[in-house]
């Protein structure tokens, strides 16, 4: 690992902080009753160590996806750059409960302020500070819809790395307005599988004229990094550190609720796909219910197309299709499961965040799957009632806390995970208005 | 004038709302040391009575197009709304200043926090609210790019009002996130010209293929709310009560400037089209040079495409292509001027708020004109350094005060006004990044 000196854009800049902002990230492993699963090597079934991880993540990193300890401080340059937009507004939704007729007690943590439109930049400007920190140059990842691609490219743009990103190629052309996001912050964008890897290569020999895969897109951004000691490689769900920093989300959160006077809520709501935006809303909840006894029930809402923690297997599996990760131990449809091309691209993962899975496993979280046109729907009643136009992603939650706030008969207190905006995602609604 | 009891969705909800959100718009009439040139009928030239108007627009804002009272109480239901997200940060721009290397300090005030993304919100909301309260069930507007036809359906959704709009042809082709989003909060929006009314069938007829203007679009949306004494027609920017609506805006960053230790700015840079964004941050400012003497320059930046204020004249013309409007005593292109198809659609407008018209010709604002190329340039610029990428529009703003702050020897004190986020837009970028 060699470590530069701080460079100009690294060093924090002495600016004021809003004082919501956590000092800290919350590492749910600390409060678990059964210790996580560990990642094992694909050839030897062993746990890994960090020297395997060390050609695609710098030690910082792979250290935070082993911790133990309970709080990880977050570094005044991060926090900084979360100062930015954060804390994220959490507000309580009159306008829906009186649309509903509920006696319920809504609200909602929105993290659609972020400068790209959803939670991915906690965590990637998080890992691009780490990176570049150690003196990563370059970061390569692949990207779906486009949201974690953009997150990417702004955390770059703000700590002076670039960034190289491969589109699914069906989302490279069908939406042009996420690439433009990327390369404004400065990214480069290339549809995938492309010419300029040898796995891309190999895929465009062997699959002519294929519209792409994130497990295609993957391998060539995996190569990429591979390949170059100064790239690295960037995933924004799935791992343990990504996980832990999105903790912001309900750290905020609590403090936020426990201002309106409702510190402890009956029940969380949050969509999962990868799991981070779940993890990051609900691990502090949990964390509190193990430690202090409180009992607010947490419901992962998963698309009833991708249905990895309702349907899928416990068990060990690869985290990409062509099977050149480590074997995760997770919720999974299996890697070659291929989900219809619903609405919400960002729910669109064969598995499961390792730490959400144990989580549902041992019974410390409850899962649900909501239907496309349901959670589309709830969107449109979510938007008519509260003025933001929910990401297709967090439309799932809103569903979800939707259908259980029209049975609820006492003023309960629910609160909803929005994820995002759906602003560059309109054309997902198109069919229902 | 017919009032309506008020209905639930007009009643106040109770809820808190941030103190530092305005109790009144300030009405820059009060301190101009001459009135504002009233608008003229187009038929007898002589000086509009309110029962010319009536059949267009409510009581109440009638009475505000004419209104000298310094301040004018904004009502509670329409404070709890602007309470979903005022106030608008005052964010100091720490990043581009280290970019520029200038010793200035440079704050933005940024309005695209709101639910669609810019402030034109701010006055759909009020116009919205006073039309139901008077009895109106409908409203129907016309819209370019459509930021003010998604405002107006958003303000709708929340106060029980139907929106109609009819939308420029080659947006409406082109542009079809837009159109979602307005149809997300319930608005209809159609193609102009159309076949739904007499003017659209005509301009069908007399310009077979065409694309459509704004100004035919107007005539289609006057038509329908002229036919219906509960619809009425609504107008994003130009007259004088959405000037009002939108001090908000400035009134908010005097606050948050004197918080910063910065109360009285050196100069401050907003975008001008119609006017209402510009004269939303400014005039606040511009009332305390007039009453107490500080000197903050107040600066509109407009695109070299669509030059009113530095080369139009300054005279009494129609509002409309067809000739159709009152007359309004404004820096004018002529109504018969075409602009080019620039990106900034919210700018592409032949005259200018007779307020602001009114204001730069006293000598109280300046005004420069920015080239689409310098503009989009200055928010790649903005983009990699705060994060956030501008609405082509603000782009012209953030220009002028990144030009003026490369120059700057002292540490003066720079206020951009951000007037919405690109996040719709970002094919405007496309040929720069």
């Amino acid at each position: 690992m060699t470590t530069t000196p701080l460079n100009r854009s690294l060093e924090p800049l002495g600016v004021s902080i809003p004082s919501k902002v956590p000092t800290h990230w919350y590492n749910l492993a600390a409060d678990l009753p059964e210790p996580v699963p560990p990642h094992l090597h694909p050839g030897t079934r062993e746990p890994l160590g960090p020297e395997d991880l060390a050609p695609l993540f710098p030690m910082s990193l792979i250290m935070q996806e082993v911790a133990t300890e309970r709080y990880i401080e977050i570094p005044e340059t991060v926090r900084e750059i979360y100062g930015m937009w954060r804390p994220s507004p959490l507000v309580r939704a009159h306008r829906l409960e009186r649309a509903l007729g509920t006696p319920a007690r809504i609200y909602y943590k929105y993290e659609g302020v972020s400068p790209v439109g959803s939670h991915k930049p906690n965590t990637a400007v998080a890992q691009a500070y780490y990176n570049a920190l150690e003196g990563t140059t370059k970061l390569t990842t692949e990207t779906g819809a486009g949201q974690w691609g953009a997150s990417l490219s702004f955390a770059g743009a703000l700590l002076g790395l670039e960034v190289e990103v491969w589109q699914v190629r069906s989302s490279f052309d069908s939406k042009p307005y996420r690439r433009i996001q990327m390369e404004a912050y400065g990214g480069i964008c290339h549809p995938s599988p492309s010419d300029l890897t040898e796995a891309g290569r190999a895929l465009l020999k062997s699959h002519p004229g294929t519209s792409g895969s994130l497990g295609m897109a993957i391998s060539e951004a995996v190569e990429v990094a591979a390949q170059d000691p100064n790239t690295h490689y960037s995933l924004g769900s799935v791992l343990n550190h990504v996980m832990l920093h999105q903790t912001v989300i309900g750290q905020e959160a609590m403090v936020q609720l426990e201002e309106a006077g409702d510190a402890v809520p009956d029940i969380v709501f949050g969509c999962a796909g990868g799991g981070s935006n779940l993890a990051g809303l609900t691990f502090p909840f949990l964390g509190r219910n193990l430690r202090e006894g409180t009992k607010t029930r947490l419901v992962a809402c998963e698309p009833s197309a991708c249905p990895s923690l309702t349907e899928g297997e416990y068990r060990y599996d690869f985290g990409d299709v062509a099977g050149l990760t480590p074997l995760l131990k997770m919720h999974t449809l299996g890697k070659d499961f291929v989900p219809p091309a619903i609405h919400a691209g960002g729910l669109r993962y064969h598995g499961m965040s390792p730490m959400v899975s144990h989580a549902v496993n041992l019974g410390l979280m409850d899962a649900i799957a909501v239907g496309q046109d349901e959670a589309l729907q709830a969107g449109l009643v979510f938007a008519r009632a509260e003025g933001i136009i929910p990401a297709p992603e967090s439309t799932h939650a809103v569903a979800g806390a939707i259908a259980h706030a029209r049975n609820a008969t006492e003023p309960e207190v629910i609160v909803i995970g929005l994820s995002g905006n759906g602003q560059l995602d309109l054309p997902a609604y198109s069919q229902y208005v």
